[in-house]
């Protein structure tokens, strides 16, 4: 006697279920491991304002040497004044090296000069350089879609080449690549062709090394901030339609120091997909795939709870774009 | 007396539920066209070999006026001679652009030329063009991710910035907007770095244009193949690492045709996402994040299912590169 077809399937995925459960508790119990800047070496494009600039700052707070990489010289030099006066003890290093993330050999020279600056390779590389012009795509130019694939991706693709070379070739322990996506690199709406692209190819490029470079050690983190107030969030709105911020919503931005909290504690916490509040998470929850899970069982809650409110949001968004054909608005 | 906190919340979820759940369904059953493709005039990328030449294929079966588009002039020729062969009438137009999708202006030269040669612009454009090699990420060089980031993402950004224009302008019906994205523009793994970066930015320009050109009336779909029988599949497994062929297992391709027959099914049941097996079904429900559901109840079932599945596959594919480390291989 032989069990029917779907017995043996319905069996397998239960199996299935109940072993992943329990190997990715205990998993996460034994190798997460929580993340001390004590010491370490970190590099941060985008270093001199925004979300690397307060990054470093909460590196510095917790005794980490940093340097910064950003284009504009004197704003590194007015960054760097800043961010020392965080430190904890007089022998950390706070430096800066000027280079453009989207030259490859601005890239090799940044890390090169930052070796010797430093002392040592970096152990963390976290790349915050980035910029958003929110634009329907037909008022966008294919320039502007270069551009943003250029700074946004490329300029984090050098970088990570670069880290992921240096702390395989010099041994680096606990080595830590973080990449900065976006709640636009989950979803989508009108208004984000030229950026969200960047941002999704960012979240393909930390998936895939996150388990490749699995093999030297090196850990990979992905962080899906929302809006951060900034000059930058500013200038956004300048361009940004506004059937934009009407899927939007009342999206308060964090400031950038709020922003570099909820990364740290999700570095803290040993995630891989670090968002910074509820909606995020499940956002996440409903969007991960095969990356692994926060917490199994929260997140197949949340993923159930947020299969409705996804949809629905998607139907809503729909709704807002649809009627912009109906009185004749520009 | 008022509710606690906690009970609102849940009613307030629950009724979202069920809300969503209903306008989704009636609006599935309202909305959703089954594609047609007769009387259609269609542009393909990528359409003189694989995938594009074989949904050339199925479109001219089905009655519509195909122009392909790829570099080389020879293959060109004989794709189109093959592709007439599927004529039903003999008024049937079926012609050939020779241009580079990685270049801005070819772009716009085969689209005027495709006007011309056709007599009017198209109301079907899929992107077929596209191309990998897969290799560790230390082992690729960053013109390889340069070259990827032009010929996967840019090429199908350039191709669609002209279709929406040209659908806008021309007022054309029920314009179609296809993307070829992967099942690595989903997950990816070891191996995959120039690679899947470049299919997940796909997806972020599809989640975009979907929700925006509905101003316009255009339809966006997105396509995710698996492995697709070819001779770029046979030159990837020249360089393809041991381990990334373990991680895939035993995945079969599919032939070109069946792979486009795929992509008709989809179209026809009027599915954004389209993809081409069972295990793309859960893969897609695990991640759709705020992407319309093909099915609301199916897909929420099915991302239950997929829970334990996705989690399960990233520790296998996690133990997989890590057991790189401990022989001494290259």
């Amino acid at each position: 006697m032989s069990l029917p077809s779907w017995a043996v399937a319905v069996i397998t995925i239960g199996a299935a279920a109940i072993l992943a459960v329990s190997i990715d508790y205990l998993i996460s119990l034994l190798t997460r491991e929580s993340f001390n800047p004590a010491g370490r070496n970190c590099f941060i494009t985008g270093g001199s304002s925004g979300l690397g600039k307060a990054l470093a700052e909460e590196l510095v707070k917790g005794g980490a040497d940093v340097c910064i990489v950003a284009r504009r010289t004197e704003e590194l030099e007015k960054a760097v004044k800043e961010i020392e006066t965080y430190k904890k003890s007089p022998t950390q290093k706070v430096m800066f090296v000027s280079a453009d993330v989207t030259s490859k050999q601005d890239m090799l020279r940044a890390f090169d000069t930052a070796e010797v600056k430093m002392g040592r390779n970096p152990d963390f590389v976290c790349c915050c350089a980035g910029a958003s012009y929110p634009k329907f795509f037909l008022d966008s130019t294919l320039d502007e879609v270069d551009h943003l694939i250029n700074l946004n991706y490329l300029g984090q693709a050098y970088a990570a080449h670069q880290a992921a070379f240096r702390m395989r070739d010099s041994k680096v322990e606990n080595g830590k690549i973080v990449f900065v996506s976006s709640m636009l690199g989950i979803l989508s709406f009108a208004g984000y062709a030229t950026y969200s692209p960047t941002k999704y190819a960012i979240r393909g490029l930390a998936d895939t090394l996150r388990n490749e470079l699995k093999q030297y050690g090196i850990g990979v983190h992905i962080f899906f901030p929302g809006g951060i107030e900034s000059p930058g969030f500013d200038t956004e709105n300048l361009t940004k339609p506004e059937v934009t911020k009407a899927i939007e919503g009342a999206n308060t931005p964090q400031t950038s120091k709020e922003c570099a909290k909820s990364l740290m504690k999700g570095l803290h916490t040993g995630n891989y997909m670090i968002m910074t509040d509820f909606i995020g998470e499940i956002l996440r929850a409903v969007s991960r795939g095969v990356s692994p899970s926060n917490n199994f069982i929260l997140d197949s809650i949340l993923s159930i709870i947020g299969q409705p409110i996804a949809s629905g949001y998607a139907i809503y968004m729909d709704y807002l774009v649809k009627s912009l054909n109906k009185p004749k608005t520009k």
